[in-house]
């Protein structure tokens, strides 16, 4: 089983609205609303691939409800811990003229040190039985900086696979506790290492303990880093919502390390699957046609570690 | 007692951000909520100046029940009408830099035939001890544009007096059910009978069945047309946020109606308590220093029927 973990988990609203007007009064034309939050999107394409996982993380008040009212929808196991404050909302405001979208998102609910105890007691119970865990998002209020690095390690104790898709302190913490595997992108890993080449900056996270990193640089694929180097690039770019990018990558990742692939299978699943995400509006989903006509086709080589990259 | 209705009740929702930048993300700084829709705001500004009110109207879902939560919290006697859809939202996302608002307002839950009958039901049993009953705001999808014209009869036969607050064909309908009294803004009143001189539009709607008109121009004041016409203006414009400001003038002149006031003191009170909204940033607030000062500075006089205004 995989178990992925959301400790701010949202309701994504998405308005739809003619155009934004800053300033104006917008009459909503529909409202749609789902279950979100990185680990939950993981989550939803797991799923969608066959893989058996697992929900869990942090849910409150009534936002909380509809979050867990429609990952039974969805038919995704729930085992969100409950939380007394409210779950937060992400609104996106789409444009019917443009497509485009522009996104508002609440800060999510302050924890307290006893919710925070009474999750790390279930995520033992959890992570027991999970072959891989998944640690996905932004942290909420209250949770501390080292959120991450703790769970890595409970995880790794139990005998489970880690990987971990966060930035800033909570990843540099993570990283030290030696996760199998942790996903930034080019932006993310910039800012996490101060470094602007991926490749050098991979290999500090690596030296900082993580035992591989997996780089996505958006429409340009995957860089793989652990004691060997792994390049992987889409036959061509494809255009659309990168939203759930990052997350199906993520999904197509625990997928492999559950089932032990090696690199060049692994990124070529992963690399076809991020692709098909950006097929697709809304993230924790991939067009399934795409992913199957990429997968043949993307090209995955080793690096020599002398050469440098673009 | 005053009784307020709201069809379509909503939690108003403000948003805090650095600043708005259409299609981009952004991170909401703090988020606040309270039960809004103009009956309802009327209600809150009722409530302060220590007039008996009742909330009804029509509330669903979870944001119903939040709308409810907060309607306890203010005091406000809660006797809305429980509908099986989805109360709406309002999204107001104000910049901390300019302190500007950009407004999204969800459309509503629709109304079923049924759900419409019950609230008929309720409303009688309610406007049976009502000496004045408040009709403000939008109609929710489902509710008839006759709406509004069916609660002014039944509140009429019932010996209530009624007040319109509404625009389009609810206001058009309402108006040739003969309320006591409708107060459209300067720009309702020219999309509802397509009249640009506010006297003359008013003088219409009088013909068409409103036993008297108050037009509020904004910033200049007030406008009432019975047999009479009168003619209120403030000593300086205040600046601020006016979305209240039409609230607070429906709150004073229920209370009017209700005391039985006349123009001059009515066309007073109403013109100093919209001012004085005019400096709360959220909608049923005012400020009472304000309202005292502006009180006794307010221009009222009777305008000649042969005289046209600017």
């Amino acid at each position: 089983m995989i178990l992925t973990v959301t400790l701010n988990a949202a309701l994504d609203v998405t308005y739809t609205v003619e155009r934004l007007h800053p300033h104006r009064t917008h009459r909503v034309q529909q409202v749609r609303q789902r279950a979100g939050g990185k680990g939950i999107n993981v989550a939803r394409v797991l799923r969608a691939l066959g893989q058996p996982t697992v929900v869990t993380g942090l849910a409150g008040g009534r936002t909380g409800e509809a979050i867990r009212e429609d990952l039974a929808v969805a038919g995704l196991p729930d085992e969100l811990v409950p939380v007394a404050g409210e779950s937060r909302r992400t609104v996106a405001v789409v444009s019917t003229q443009d497509g485009d979208a522009t996104l508002f998102n609440e800060p999510g609910p302050r924890i307290t040190e006893t919710e925070w105890q009474r999750f790390l007691d279930r995520f033992v119970e959890l992570a027991t039985t999970a072959e891989v865990v998944v640690l996905s998002g932004s942290l909420p209020p209250g949770v501390p900086d080292d959120g991450y690095a703790h769970l890595v390690r409970i995880a790794a104790g139990l005998g489970s696979r880690t990987i971990v898709d966060a930035e800033g302190e909570p990843l540099r913490r993570a990283v030290a506790a030696g996760p199998d595997l942790v996903k930034p992108n080019a932006a993310e890993l910039r800012a996490t290492t101060g470094l602007d080449d991926p490749l050098d900056a991979a290999h500090r996270l690596q030296l900082a303990g993580a035992r591989a990193v997996v780089v996505s640089l958006g429409a340009d694929g995957l860089l793989a880093v652990d004691d060997e180097i792994w390049r992987a690039e889409p036959p061509e770019q494809l255009y659309g919502n990168p939203t759930g990018a990052g997350d199906a990558c993520v999904a197509a990742l625990a997928t492999g390390l559950r089932g032990g692939t090696g690199w060049p299978e692994l990124l070529r699943a992963a690399t076809a699957l991020s692709a098909a995400a950006v097929r697709c509006p809304l993230a924790g989903e991939f067009d399934e046609p795409t992913r199957r006509d990429l997968h043949t086709r993307v090209r995955v080589q080793q690096v020599d570690r002398t050469v440098s990259l673009p």
